[in-house]
């Protein structure tokens, strides 16, 4: 239905340059993202998280936990990829890390989307997007791995903080420091927080052993 | 209620280093933002737009429009501006901008919120943070036009695309021309948007003459 309204109104608009009505365009697409909702709680349990706003923290984190990445970052870089990070959700959904089954055709969904929404906008500009996303999933440069782990840790720290919201005492404790092991590669200095987490949250009850 | 679980946690989390205890305290502590509600609503009217996802928003604007900046715009610090923008509300509240009783404290609550939310940083970060904002209000700075300049537009367009709903049809072209004028000094290459909106609204009857 958003999508009907865009090109309703964009043609109304009538902006002489294509240019500037593709990235006007792309900028109201991504309004979806603020309604794709993770599995993540907010610190008070009052709803589910959206991509949007978890993206929001992302950057933040990026920001405040520079001094933890790993050499050679760019910082700006790695804020890039984290706010574009799950833009592909708006066609394929969240995916919930530790569902097997929906992992299995998550990539091709995502390439679908990829293809669709980065290309609204001029082609300049969706490459390099699509570059930025790309680098973000596989997951190689140092800007891409600091840039996973804060997308690691985010939900860490939000399980920790809302009873193991998303664990609901059913994930293991080898579950999550399998995931967790980006944070080791994209800053090192962080996986005592992991390690902390995890210590709590056996003890608390919201893993398993 | 947040803050309360906040400090209980952060201490039974037994970090040995303070200063990570206080960057993850902060983290922590701007959750709430994703709980700050707009006068602005999404794109399909749905719900009321947040703070936090407003944010990440104009990083992407400030990502997809760049090209638009006055010279000498650095956009990693643009991007952080629009970041940390509206962290004061946390505690102040979003204020709309056309209520012009609730504009004549609304400088006071601000500085007394980014007092308290910024000093949960180590020290060195708290000025950094608090320097972006007091910079974005100040709008002196070509970083801080532009970051500016998009915090305008983005409720334009929203207005554009859901019958100017904040506009109700009670706000005047004047009014909204008068905001709307830092757009002229932070993206003046963008003015054409401001003016075919406000065309486009008189003609529909979501502004008044």
């Amino acid at each position: 239905m958003a999508k009907d309204i865009v090109e309703d109104t964009v043609d109304k608009l009538r902006l002489d340059s294509e240019r500037l009505s593709r990235q006007l365009e792309f900028i109201i697409e991504i309004d979806k993202l603020k309604q794709i909702l993770r599995q993540t709680v907010l610190i008070d349990k009052s709803r589910q998280e959206n991509d949007a706003e978890h993206s929001w923290h992302l950057a933040m984190m990026v920001m405040i936990l520079k001094e933890y990445a790993p050499e050679g970052v760019r910082i700006d870089r790695a804020m890039k990829m984290v706010l574009v990070h799950d833009l592909v959700e708006i066609d394929a959904g969240d995916t919930f890390c530790y569902d097997e089954k929906a992992n299995l055709d998550k990539r091709d969904r995502e390439l679908k989307a990829a293809d669709r929404i980065f290309n609204i906008l001029p082609q300049d500009q969706a490459k390099e997007l699509r570059d930025l996303w790309d680098e973000f999933e596989e997951g190689k440069t140092v800007d891409a791995l600091f840039a996973i782990a804060m997308d690691r840790l985010q939900p860490l720290l939000h399980n920790h903080y809302t009873s193991g919201h998303t664990w609901a005492g059913k994930i293991r404790k080898d579950q999550v420091i399998s995931r967790m092991s980006k944070v080791k590669e994209g800053a090192a200095d962080l996986w005592l927080v992991v390690e902390e987490v995890v210590k709590e949250g056996l003890k608390r009850g919201y893993l398993k052993a």
